[in-house]
Parts: C-alpha cells; structure tokens; sequence
C-alpha cells in the first residue's frame, strides 16, 4: 500500500515527504532511519497531550493529569491507535524483522507513531502536530475518568475493599495450559467476605489476575 | 523583592499576569497554587529542550539526545537557572515551608521554574515558551558534549579503564565526619596498574565516590 492513504487517514499533507518516508523506516531497513524523529515526536506527543487534558479537566490536580497522560501516550494505546491507521502496511523493515512480523509489533507500531509526530512537527510546526493529535487522540481523552483512569483493575478492587475496610481479595491459579512459549493462565479473584467471585484468563499470571479482578470489579459496580 | 526583576530577567512579559503569580505560588500558600502548571511546564520545557538539541546535533543518534536532555531537564540543572533567576526571592510559601528554607529548596525552586514555563506557554503560546527557554538553557546546550554527557564521572572512568582492557578501580573510605544528619565523607578512588590515586569528598559516600573518580579523570585527561 501507498502511503497516499495513511496521508488522508492522519489528515496532514507533508511539504516535504521524504519527512514521512524516513518517519516510517525503521532502523532495520537502513539509514535515514526514524529514531530522531521519534525522540522528537515523544515529547511533542507528551506535551500536546498534556496541553489537552489541562484545559479539558480544569480541576483535576497535577497527579491525576499525569496518570491520564501516562496512559494515553503508553506503547499499548500507540500500538493501537498506529493500528487503526493502518500503519504497519507503510512500514520500511529490514529483512529480518519483515520475517518475524515486526509489522505488527507493538512496540514498533508504537514508535513510529511518535515518529510520524515527529515528522509533522517539523514540516508543519507544533500547530499542525497539536491538530493531528486532537484528532487521533480526543475520543480516547474524552473517555477518561481522572478517578479510575491508568489505575490497573487489581488497584481498583483494593481500594474499593480498602474504602470498605474490607480484607484483599484472593487470587488463585485454576490452571496453566499452552506449550511453554504460549501459556494461557487461568486465575480466580475471590472476595469472601462479599460472596463474590470471578474468572478471567491471559498470558500471564499478570494479566489473568488484572482480568479476573477487572470481572469482580464489574460485578460489584453492577450491584451498585 | 517585587516581581518586576523577575519579567526582566525571563525576558517575558505576561499578558495576563495572574498566571504569573500563580506559577510562583506553591501548594503551601494555598489555592490557586503552581502545580498544574508545573504538569504543563515540564512538558513543554522537555519538548523545546527536544527540538533544540535535534537541530544543534544534527548526527547525534536518539540515545545520546535523550541523555543530553534529560541532564537539561533534572532538578539540579532546573534550580540552578531557577537560583540565577533569584527565583527564591519572589515564591510564595506557606508558614512552615518559609521557616524550614523552602526558598532555597532545589525541588522547589525546580518545580517553580516548570511552573513559569507553563505560565508562559498559556499565556504567550509555544513559540514565546520556546523562546524563553532558549534563552535560559542556551548557555548550558551549547557546551554539552553528546558522548560524555548526561554520564558520572564513575561511569566515565570505568568506561575510559575498560576501553583500555584495565582493571575496576577501588574505592576507599578514609574517613567519615560530622553529626548524623550532617556527615561528610572523604574516599580515596585508585587506579594501581596506572600509578594514578585521588580523594574525593561530599555528604554521601556516593557522592564523595562521584568526586574522587571526577578527579581522576581529570589527571587522566591531562596526561593525555
């Protein structure tokens, strides 16, 4: 695919388009490469980000901003974002990471979003970057909620409990299942004192504690 | 001291001075205080810090700007423009914070200063924050080296020891003095196989490491 398409999609035409070429190779295509332009996108990202949230939430205080701010620019919600835009059909890899599906990597995805900011700060000015990223990003920022938001579902159920002065919940492993480089962990979050019990599933205990927590959580909410 | 020398000396002046008084007021003197404007500050100061190094090291790969900026933008290097500023003289302090010294507070005097940046961005936008901050960081840019910096003098030595296949130093503490809340250390760093020894002292044994090996280069360096 050209990249005729990712051009409408992030809605900024390049007076210089060798800019946006180099913002979509990565360093094992070969120089120039988009290292540079991500350090640079990086922190206009942070900032433009920054600049939102402080005139959407007028009395939200400096601690929540930047909980709110570290999970909008997060590798996870760049991936995602990069991944609604198609980005990784754009992307200049070498040999070796184009075999391994470095097109869908996260972390690649994720940095040569920052990239592409990078370029359009540049050819355009830091105006031009603050739009495209009002445009990427508003609907995930109007989403937030500054009292749960970047917190993880385990963090939430403990201070809902502690809130209760209630004991912690448990956590149990049901089973491990998969071959050792894709396990899938079943874990179990139990909070006797309230009769409420819940499931969930991941690739990690990690992550089959915060989805197991995330479900109780919503149990509780719905019970109001 | 009024707040006059302080617009002269930033070499902006504020539209809307309130904004101004509240980036010099910290949390312990009550609301409207500093801190959200401290959250924006640092963000934009990060970024024009990013685009300046990006054009003034044109060859200088993403690990080492970033190094580069983060030297610029630690607390240290804050409240040292905040201290040439004489920005102590104009905060705004709580009872308690003013009796313990607050306004000679590095963090302080560090977050004050973001606070001012932002000020300066909601007031003026980011090319007058941006012109601001060339103004002040200039000085300090313009005579970073991008391969030593942002690295301790331990961390320049083991590396200087190790491209030349040398052993580790040592260090030894050769005295500890003062009250507990107040102690001094000397340490000695050697280097036997180059015939090369130096003291160092600070508060810390860290510290006093740190100086000790700063030293050591330095007869390294000056002997070629």
């Amino acid at each position: 695919m050209g990249t005729e398409a990712l051009v409408r999609r992030i809605g900024y035409e390049f007076k210089d388009p060798a800019l946006l070429r180099r913002a979509l190779t990565h360093r094992s295509y070969g120089m120039p490469h988009n290292e540079r332009l991500e350090f640079l996108g990086d922190s206009v990202l942070s900032c433009a980000i920054a600049t939102h949230l402080y005139h959407l939430h007028t009395r939200v205080q400096e601690g929540d901003l930047s909980r709110m701010r570290a999970h909008l620019v997060k590798e996870l919600t760049l991936s995602e974002i990069a991944s609604s835009l198609n980005l990784g059909d754009c992307l200049k890899l070498g040999e070796g990471e184009l075999k391994s599906g470095g097109f869908r990597r996260p972390s690649i995805l994720a940095d040569t979003l920052e990239a592409i900011i990078g370029a359009v700060y540049l050819d355009g000015g830091f105006a031009s970057a603050e739009q495209m990223i009002a445009r990427l990003f508003e609907p995930l920022m109007k989403g937030l909620d500054p009292k749960t938001l970047g917190k993880d579902p385990k963090t939430l159920l403990q201070e809902y409990l502690q809130g209760r002065k209630l004991p912690l919940p448990s956590y149990t492993v049901l089973s491990i299942s998969g071959e050792a480089h894709e396990q899938h962990f079943e874990v179990e979050c139990a909070i006797p004192d309230l009769g409420v019990r819940a499931c969930g599933g991941g690739v990690s205990r990690r992550s089959a504690e915060q989805q197991a927590a995330g479900s109780v959580m919503q149990i509780l909410n719905s019970e109001g």
